[in-house]
């Protein structure tokens, strides 16, 4: 059973390498009538895109998205919708040296013991590049979500390094404060908080200096998500968001709500109570983030991210080859000092398509649904 | 599409509420051959059982396991398996006031908003009682991974509130110091920092007379997984491992590794360098936590989950009711004052199912297998 | 990847052996508020029952059905619904012979080959015992598509060796005279022609006292399906209807609408031309059988099932062995000498399911249901 | 639930309209290591071609596969493979007055009723032009099994209109006599018996003048397939081939084995005697037409499919518009007058892509498996 689809009614099919012909997405399960031309992809593309500020991987991605499918006069047919995007600055001779060399914290021992043979260029289907199709298949699905139920999802890094933001609470975190600083620039390391991110930026530029990587932690809110999104007892929501999000290149660890920290709390602090409200189910504080028994309360969805530092590093380490013999290995190619302000948008991807299945698989829930 | 079964190759798919007449789990996709008797579900029965210890739940359950199918003259046939665990001491009268008002922090609120409608009796389908099955599908992976790789899966509590264990490393974690202290006695909160231990179960008796409850972090370790397993690049063994966990009742964070401690780190810190080894693949050290690209590596697996306090306390709290309206609501009923010491076995029982899936999936990842 | 589910939103899972101690299904994805007691089971089971009259096996099954899971006060909650029927009547001893001699027609030699190993007794899982359990999935799923639709499905036999049923028109096959002869007594071989049952029942006895047994056609139809069921391009309401019905023990072929005889039609006599109506589709004929590009065009559905003698027959054949030896055998243990009187609850059981489930499935066809 | 996958571990899913930009087929779960170049599509692609006959449509396609990914240096390495074939010859101006009627015979009235839009471009998505992406598929399915166990497909037309062929046995039926005539010019109609293709040309021909078409019955082999694949209950082989067979355009019924002529076999007749062999199971005839228990047996898998004439016939028609009115209606475009010809490599690629998937299923029926 192959692990390249994700999602059950609104269900994605990826493929691509780094370094081949393409990255492709099939979308399988969009509505009919949905607006969507290519035009819509521009934003995100060019929010995940390499090569966007000096401090991300320097590989420059005009990542076009071409529609071949399942779409007639700019609106979604509900036939199966593919997505292409063709790779334009590969370089594969960059990887020349790595065929028989296994890089530290990369996933070239792993595929080699998996398939026994793999693609060496630029990791292959291992490199983050095939992210591009997810991001892709975001596009079509923040659409979607936004218009049956004005969900916004907004994603920003919370910590690079020791340094950690001071975030605003999740109904008013804002798109503009994450990509935008006050003065209309580019905030290009994606922290709301500007001076952290002042800070955030100086670490990164230190780090790439000294030929290393940083970690950190995205936080990622989705609000106006209605109650009763959750398919118990496995496809809870927090289940399938954990693993879109640990699905993800670098991903260490995912909390919703308090997180870890419920470990320290008591039920009577952890419990969030139930207050009137003219809007739904309301809670007075959001420990849970957004969903009980692992089904939507209406509260603002709240997670956060662990992000490893990037594997590739530009200094020589000590490593085993194919054959298990001691190799010194220095890795070259373009890769980014830190994953964290490319992987807000690919976050947000993720947790869009999420929500657009469990969106669809809702309106099973009852008999005769009302609401519709 | 329903949310009640889980894996794809080794697949489990469960129903029943808390106080209904049972609970069943069909396994589709055992392979044929595979010693399985009803006495192999005794332990881990017992282990997860209600009323073991004086700091769980009173609730008295015999939780004996009758196999309805899929084996003949004491091995599994290939057929599905179908394993059936009578409820008997329900009491639904426990839960006669609960039908209109929702208990904070539980999944009364989000049933109704999904289903309209539910069984209130302790819970229903929302209750933890449902863990049974999971369990008992546990114990069948337990016995296949053993059986065919001697994977180990040991689980143990880390942390109880402020009170942190001090574990020994993944290698050397041993059931033994989980399930007893060194004088033999049952060690009931099932953490191998023997001191810490005492410590924790002083605090749960605490919180009980508080009329409260307190959270923990509970940590897996599982050893002899061959390298090689997980489906990139959605099936990723993190992400199944995150979704399994995080499906289970008052899950709040998972990490792999070293987890939220990786956003803090430099690469070269965090990369794990390969060493040469006789036994294949080897890493210095497990920052990793037995994945690289989602595939195993094999060394260790190691998990660390945060679980919430238990939500039913015993005291009054002000909620609201199916009308939206305020009401104060003193749960009863019969509840861990942590949830910890019984979720060791429900966590261990997961990991081995996603193992179990994996490894026969693993089957298929290249043309020839010479090594089966 | 396991096959003992069937179907995408409203899912069977189902387990269970012939002489084992019950068969079990789990419906996963039913609605929450369809109305559900143990009484409605009373009907189909009835129907499907050995002993139920002189031309069937004489095994004596009550086959009750106790709904486990899912139900609520009279009605289903949206959680999985577990349902089971206990083996009763079983004489595991009539095949003690069996375990290494193989039935001509039978499933032992490929069950042997699948899983090397069996449980021989009254064939396990490949006897048709196992249609107990889809048969009680039927129900639910009848119940369901009734309610929402007004959805009729009225099987019948239209063939039993040369004799063929001149059979009434799908708009007016009513069930009373399938079930029912003129005087009020039992139709117990379900043919609406009744002269033609008459001799129907004349064939199966004669066959039976030849030590033998006879095949036939069985003709399906399924009114008030809506237009717009089924999804392209792999999952067309046809396609899926083919695998339910040829997934059934001895079917040999299975034809929609003018099946085999469009070979040699001409276009211009199959098109069916479609005319005015005031309720949606309609076509002046319906050679189609109710579904154009996989997709229901609102005509009734018609099908035509080819079911083979019973493979079990009570005389001496020549086979082999286990070993690959000759042998003698003589196959014991109760039969059908005609499968097809109890092929038609078993048959209008999967076509139902097929419906729910692609009612269900076409909720999520468009962006907005204005219908709903 | 989407409908644009088939199969379960051997996976694909396609997207592609008839006018629109390309038609893309992902294979998900082909194992890492079989040769696999753009060569290997050239023969089945130019057998499924329009405009490789006078007998056939004249649209005129290249229809090259470009493989995007999953290959390195001529071998497949376990990831996903997407393939795509762009559309060159769409002529969408041809179905201009299309958009609102509702041609007889065509999915034009039911996709309106699924989806409420549709790309009216030649049927769209409805159009035989998907079958494109399923051939494409179908070549690394014959390339995996062709591998792994020798299996041979081989189709053939067996019926149309009226003139029937005689057919070689299945274990003799050979490619040649299919593709060729014995003058060693192209078997236009790719029927084995030669003195029936002449008629059947002649017979196409004149159902042309008469601006009509005919059906007609294919038939296909399987051979060295080996013994144990199909995954009871659901999964069995013949109801997974019978759902691949029934999901292709025009197929009005399919059988396996003696099919319809088994209504009227006594079981005597019917059951097909073991006997002893060399070479794993054997019978002495094959009325069961491969499989036992819906398990292969080793002996050759025979199929029949019957397809209708084709729907579109370039005379005037009457039918309805999307208004419900009466209309007259000419079809345009480019069309078969037989669909037979061009649908035998078409049935062959879902036939490979069946065995494909359960080659792979069966090798997590046992435990361990010496044979591998």
């Amino acid at each position: 059973m192959p692990g390249n689809s994700f999602g059950q009614t609104f269900r994605i099919t990826t493929a691509g390498e780094s370094h081949g012909p393409a990255n492709v997405v099939i979308i399988d399960g969009c509505p009919a009538g949905l607006a969507l031309t290519e035009d819509d992809f521009l934003i995100d593309m060019a929010r995940r895109r390499p090569g966007q500020s000096h401090i991300v991987s320097q590989r420059q991605e005009d990542d076009r998205v071409e529609v071949l499918s399942g779409t007639y006069q700019g609106k979604t047919t509900g036939t199966s919708i593919a997505l292409l995007v063709r790779n334009e600055d590969a370089r594969p001779k960059d990887y020349a040296g790595l065929q028989d060399v296994y890089r530290p914290g990369h996933a070239d021992a792993t595929f080699d013991a998996k398939y026994r043979l793999r693609d060496p260029r630029g990791g292959g289907r291992a490199s983050a590049r095939e992210t591009v199709a997810r991001v892709a298949a975001g596009v079509v699905a923040k659409n979607m979500i936004a218009h049956l139920n004005h969900i916004e999802i907004v994603g920003c890094v919370a910590q690079i390094g020791n340094i950690l933001a001071a975030l605003p609470s999740p109904d008013i975190l804002r798109v503009d404060d994450v990509e935008r600083l006050t003065d209309g620039s580019a905030n290009i390391v994606r922290c709301p908080d500007h001076a952290a991110a002042a800070k955030m930026i100086e670490l990164i530029d230190q780090v790439r200096k000294d030929r290393d990587s940083i970690g950190g932690v995205a936080h990622f809110v989705a609000r106006n998500v209605p109650s009763g999104l959750g398919e118990p007892v496995f496809d809870k929501l927090k289940a399938d968001l954990a693993k879109a999000l640990f699905s993800l290149p670098a991903v260490m660890g995912v909390e919703m709500g308090s997180g870890f920290a419920s470990a320290t709390m008591r039920g009577s602090e952890q419990n969030d109570l139930f207050v009137p409200s003219a809007s739904g189910l309301h809670t007075s504080t959001n420990h849970h983030g957004g969903t009980l028994g692992g089904i939507t309360t209406g509260m603002p969805l709240v997670m956060r991210v662990a992000v490893k530092p990037t594997s590739s590093i530009p200094r020589v380490q000590t490593t085993v080859d194919s054959h298990g013999d001691t190799a010194d290995l220095r890795v070259t190619g373009r890769h980014d000092p830190c994953l964290l302000p490319r992987f807000v948008p690919i976050g947000e991807a993720m947790i869009a398509i999420v929500l657009a299945d469990h969106l669809l698989r809702q309106r099973n829930a009852k008999l005769v649904d009302e609401v519709r």
